[in-house]
C-alpha cells in the first residue's frame, strides 16, 4: 500500500462505471474491470469492489450534483449480466493492512451517505435496480438508495453473508440500515444476516429487505417507470450545471500547494498544517456570474481542494497524528463570499456549494487524527471558515497583537453558517454539540452573528479553548504537540470518536460509532484477519478455524 | 483466569468495603484490601478495584434497595487518608487475557448504571464525597453518582488519565458522561482527559467535573449537610427492608439448579439451557404477606437466580456460545404473580421486584451470546418471561400438539409487563425496539393483552420468527443450533450488539456501544496490549512503545 492514491479523476478515467444521461433520469452501470484494481494482487471479479471503484463513484455522486442538476433520478445497476455486485473484495481485504481496512470502510460509508443524502439535499433520487446477485458491500451499496427494486428470479437475491461467510460485519451501514432505515425486524434481521444465500423474491419484500418486487418480464418497463416518476417528483427545472476539472495540486516534498489552500508536512513533529488564504476577490455580484465562476468560485474551490487534502492525509499520510487549522486573511471577504450564497441559496449552485461544504466537514469530523486550530492575527476564522474552530478538538487564540507583527488582531466571527445549514452527522450544529446539555447557549449566540469577537470575548463565551498573549503562545502550542505525538494514537483516535459526538446518535453516527467499531474490533482479531481466519482463508478452499470463545 | 468466579455476596465476607447507616443516610466507604484480589499476581494499592471489588459494590446497591429501603442518600467517599480511588488496578489489566478485560469492563459498566439509575427509580441517591486523587476508574465512580463533591486541596484531583497513561480509554462511562451528563465542553473534556494530573477546586467546578468543590475545614459538614438534604427530598418514608439470603444452587457437572431455574450445558453443541419454572403457588394475597415472603417471592427469587445464572455463564462458561430461553408451568400462575405487583406497585417491594427484572432483563440484552428462545406445549411465556423472546436474537414456537405430548399447545400472553415498565438500556420497551420504524405496532398492540395467543396468531403479530409444527420442530433446531455454533464468535456479538438496539441511543446504550466498541478495539491493539505496550510497561520504568500510524 505504498503507491500513494489519488481520489481525483473524471469520466474520462473510469475504468468501473458509466453513466448514461436521459433527460432527467441518469443511468449509472457498475460494470467493474476485473483487472482495474487499485493495488495488485487481486481481480475484481463479479462486479466486486475495492477503493478504485469507490472512488469513482464518489466522484459521480459529486459530478451528478454540479455537472447534472437537472438529474432528478439516477438509476444505479449492473452493467453485467448475472451479477448485481458482490461487494467488496475479499483478497483485497484479506491483503490489506488494518488501517487500509478501516480507512477503505470509513471512506466508502461517507460515500454511501453522500448519495443517500442526494434526494433530501440536492432532489436527486437513487433508485436500486437489482438484477442477479446482491451481496454483502452489494447489498449496502442497494440499501443506500432511496427505493430498491428486485426482479423476482431464481438467480436475483439480496443477502449480507459476512457474518457466515467471512468472519466480519456487514460494516458498510449495512446493519445499522437494516434496523434504522428499512426497519427489518431484529429477529428477521439475525436470520437475514446468518444466511449465505439471501432472500429473494416475495420474501425479500415481505421483509422490507427491498421496496419492490417485479417480474423479469417487466423489470426494465417498472424501472424506467420508477425512475420517470421519481424525476418528475423532483421537479429540478430547466438548469445547467458546471464543470468540475480536475482540482490542480503540487505536491513538492512536505509541501502541498492548492489554489486556497497549502498543506505544510512537519514529519518530526508528525503535524500537517493546512492554511486556508482568503479570497483576494469580491465575491460574485449575480447568479450569473456565480454560473460564469463556476468550479473557481472561491468558496467552492476551498472546499473541494480541503476535501482532496483530508483524503490524501488520511490514505497516504497516515503517521501524520496532528491536523492543524489556519485560515490567513481578510474576514470581511470571506464574509462577503458566503453571504453571497446565503442570499441566492434558492439556486441551485449557490446551495449546493453550501451543501458541499456540509460534506467536507462532516469528514473532517470524522477524520481520525487529533486536530486543532490556530486562531492568530490576521486570520479569517468567519462563519464556514469559523466552523473548523468547532470541528477541532481545541483551539488556540491569539491575544492581542504579537510583537512585530503588523496585522489585526485576531477575531472571530459567527454568521449564519453557524447556526444550521452545516449540521454535523449528529444532526445537530456544531455549536450546538459544543454546548451539549446546556440548553439555549447555542441558540443564545445568534445575536453575536456578524459582529467580530476577539480572544476576550471568544474565550468567555466558549468558543475557543484557550487566548494566549504573545509570551505564552508558542511554548503552549509546542507543549501541546509534543506530548499530543507522544500518546498511543490509538487511544486518542477512540477519545476523539467520543468527545466530538456528544449526545444524540443517528443513523450516520451510528454507522461510524456503534457499526464501525465493532467492525474495527473485529478486523483486529484473530477469527478474521489471523492466518487461520476466514478473511485469509476464503476461497482457499479451507474452513477457517474459530477460537469459539465468546467475547 | 480458571478460578470460577462466584457473584453470590453479602456483608459477612466484604473485604473491600464497608456501609455505615444512619438513619435515612448511608456512608458508603470503599477500603480496599490490597491483599484482597480476586486472582494472585497484583495488590490492590490505592484504591484500586478489580472484579471482586465491583462484586461487592454490586452487591451494596442491590442490598440497599431490598435491605435498606429506608436510605435515601448514599455517600460514596474512600476510607482511605489520602486517596479516593486510583481506578481498575492497571496490573490486573495487564495481566487479563482480553475477554476477562470485556467481561470486567461491561460488570463494572453494569454497576455504575445500577446506582446512577438509584435515584431515578428508588428514591436513593449517591452522592460522591472525594478527598484524595480520584483517577480513572475512580473518577468514574463518582461519574455514575448524582452529585459530587470535592474537597479544595492541593492533592484532591479528579483526573482520566488514561489515555495520556495507560493507551486506553476510560472506559466505564468516563468519556461518555463527561459530555452526555455532565455537559463539560468537548474541547475542554479533550484537555482534561489528556491530562495526567487531572483537574482541581475551583476549576473542577467551573469545567463541571464536579458539583461542589468545598474547603477542606468545611469538607465533612457539607457532605453531611448535602446528604441530610437528599434524603429529606427522597422521603423514603416508614419502611423496613427485606433480607437477601446468598442464592442457593446446586452445580453439578453440567448442570445448575436453582429453586426456579435449571441450566443446562451441552458442550458438545456449546448451549446453556436456561428453563425457568413457573410457581407452584398462587401469588401472595396482601403486602403483608410479599413482605414476609421476602427473598422467596416467586418473582424475585427468579430475577436473582437468572442474573446469577446469566453471571456465571458470562465469565465462567466463555466458550458457551447460546443461551436457550424455556419456561415450563402454567402461565396463569405467572401472570397472577405479576398482577400482584402491577396492582401494588406503589408499594416499595412490589416496585423493586420488577425494577429488579428490568435490571436482570437488561443485562441479559448486554450478553454477548446469540440467545434464542424455545416456546413449547406447557410453556409460560407470559408477560414477564415473554420479554425473554422480545430479548432474544430469535424465537422457535412450537404450533399445535406435538406428538405424544398432552401439555396445551404453546401460548404467549402479552400483558402491562410489555408496555412500559422494563424498558431497555435505549429506553423503549422491547416491543417498540422490535418493531422500530413501524409506528403504532407496538402500540396497537395493546389490545391484545392478557389473552392467550397461540403460535398462529404470535407469528402473524411478528411476535416470533418461526411457527412450526411437530414434523420440522427438531431439525430446524438442530440446523440452526449446529449453524450458529460454527460462525465466528466475534462477528456474532457485532452483529447482535448492532442489530439487538435499533434507532435510539442513550446515554446507557452510548456506553456500551460506541465507548465500550471502541475499547474493545483498543483493548487488542498493540500500543496497550502489546509487549512494548502501555499497560504491560506501567509502572515497570521504561516507556511504551507505540506504533505512530493513526487508524
Amino acid at each position: 500500500m505504498t503507491k500513494p492514491i489519488d481520489f481525483r479523476t473524471d469520466p474520462s478515467k473510469y475504468r468501473h462505471w458509466r453513466v448514461e444521461y436521459d433527460g432527467t433520469v441518469a443511468n449509472l452501470f457498475m460494470d467493474v474491470d476485473e483487472r482495474g484494481g487499485l493495488i495488485d494482487g487481486y481481480e475484481l471479479k463479479l462486479n466486486s469492489y475495492d477503493l478504485g471503484v469507490d472512488i469513482e463513484l464518489a466522484d459521480i455522486v459529486q459530478r451528478m450534483r454540479f455537472e447534472h442538476p437537472e438529474i432528478g433520478c439516477v438509476v444505479m445497476r449492473s452493467g453485467k449480466d448475472n451479477v448485481f455486485c458482490a461487494g467488496a473484495n475479499i483478497r483485497m481485504l484479506g491483503k490489506a493492512d488494518h488501517a487500509h481496512k478501516v480507512n477503505f470502510c470509513k471512506f466508502t460509508n461517507e460515500t454511501r451517505n453522500t448519495y443517500e443524502a442526494a434526494a433530501k439535499d440536492s432532489n436527486q433520487h437513487y433508485i436500486c435496480a437489482v438484477r442477479g446477485s446482491c451481496a454483502g458491500g452489494g447489498y449496502e451499496l442497494a440499501l443506500a438508495c432511496n427505493h430498491i427494486i428486485l426482479t423476482d428470479d431464481a438467480s436475483s437475491a439480496v443477502s449480507l453473508p459476512e457474518v457466515p461467510l467471512l468472519a466480519v460485519l456487514p460494516g458498510t451501514g449495512g446493519l445499522t440500515r437494516v434496523s434504522d432505515k428499512r426497519h427489518v425486524r431484529r429477529d428477521l434481521a439475525d436470520v437475514f444476516c446468518s444466511s449465505e444465500e439471501g432472500v429473494r423474491g416475495k420474501k425479500a419484500k415481505d421483509w422490507a429487505l427491498v421496496d419492490e418486487v417485479v417480474p423479469n418480464s417487466k423489470f426494465d418497463q417498472v424501472v424506467a417507470q420508477r425512475a420517470k416518476e421519481f424525476a418528475q417528483k423532483a421537479d429540478t427545472g430547466d438548469v445547467a450545471g458546471i464543470a468540475l476539472p480536475i482540482i490542480a495540486r503540487s505536491i513538492d516534498g512536505n509541501l502541498i500547494k492548492y489554489d486556497t489552500l497549502t498543506v505544510e508536512i512537519d514529519r518530526n513533529r508528525r503535524t500537517a498544517t493546512l492554511e486556508i488564504t482568503a479570497p483576494k476577490n469580491a465575491p460574485p455580484k449575480t447568479l450569473t456570474q456565480l454560473q460564469k465562476q463556476g468550479a473557481d468560485n472561491w468558496l467552492l474551490a476551498c472546499a473541494r481542494q480541503l476535501d482532496d487534502a483530508i483524503l490524501h492525509l488520511r490514505f497516504n499520510e497516515i503517521d501524520i497524528g496532528i491536523l492543524i487549522f489556519k485560515a490567513t486573511g481578510d474576514p470581511a471577504t470571506v464574509a462577503a463570499h458566503e453571504r453571497f450564497l446565503f442570499e441566492n441559496n434558492s439556486n441551485w449552485l449557490a446551495r449546493e456549494i453550501l451543501l458541499n461544504w456540509k460534506r467536507v466537514l462532516k469528514r473532517i469530523d470524522l477524520t481520525s487524527r487529533s486536530m486543532i486550530a490556530l486562531v492568530t492575527p490576521g486570520s479569517c476564522f468567519t462563519g464556514i471558515l469559523a466552523e473548523l474552530l468547532f470541528a477541532a478538538d481545541r483551539s488556540y487564540m491569539a491575544d492581542g497583537a504579537f510583537e512585530g507583527d503588523n496585522r489585526p488582531p485576531a477575531e472571530i466571527t459567527l454568521t449564519q453558517a453557524n447556526f444550521g445549514p452545516l449540521a454535523m452527522s449528529n444532526g445537530l450544529t456544531r455549536l450546538e454539540t459544543r454546548f451539549w446539555g446546556n440548553d439555549g447557549v447555542a441558540a443564545g449566540m445568534t445575536d453575536r452573528q456578524n459582529h467580530p469577537l476577539d480572544a476576550q470575548a471568544a474565550h468567555a463565551l466558549g468558543l475557543v479553548t484557550f487566548a494566549l498573549d504573545d509570551i505564552d503562545w508558542d511554548d503552549e502550542i509546542r507543549v501541546f504537540l509534543e506530548e499530543r505525538a507522544s500518546f498511543s494514537p490509538d487511544a486518542l483516535t477512540g477519545m476523539e470518536a467520543n468527545l466530538r459526538f456528544a449526545g444524540v446518535e443517528t443513523l450516520e453516527t451510528r454507522v461510524f460509532g456503534r457499526l464501525t467499531a465493532w467492525q474495527n474490533w473485529i478486523f483486529q482479531r484473530p477469527n478474521a484477519v489471523g492466518e487461520d481466519g476466514a478473511l485469509q482463508r476464503y476461497g482457499s478452499g479451507m474452513r477457517a478455524k474459530y477460537n469459539k470463545d465468546r467475547v
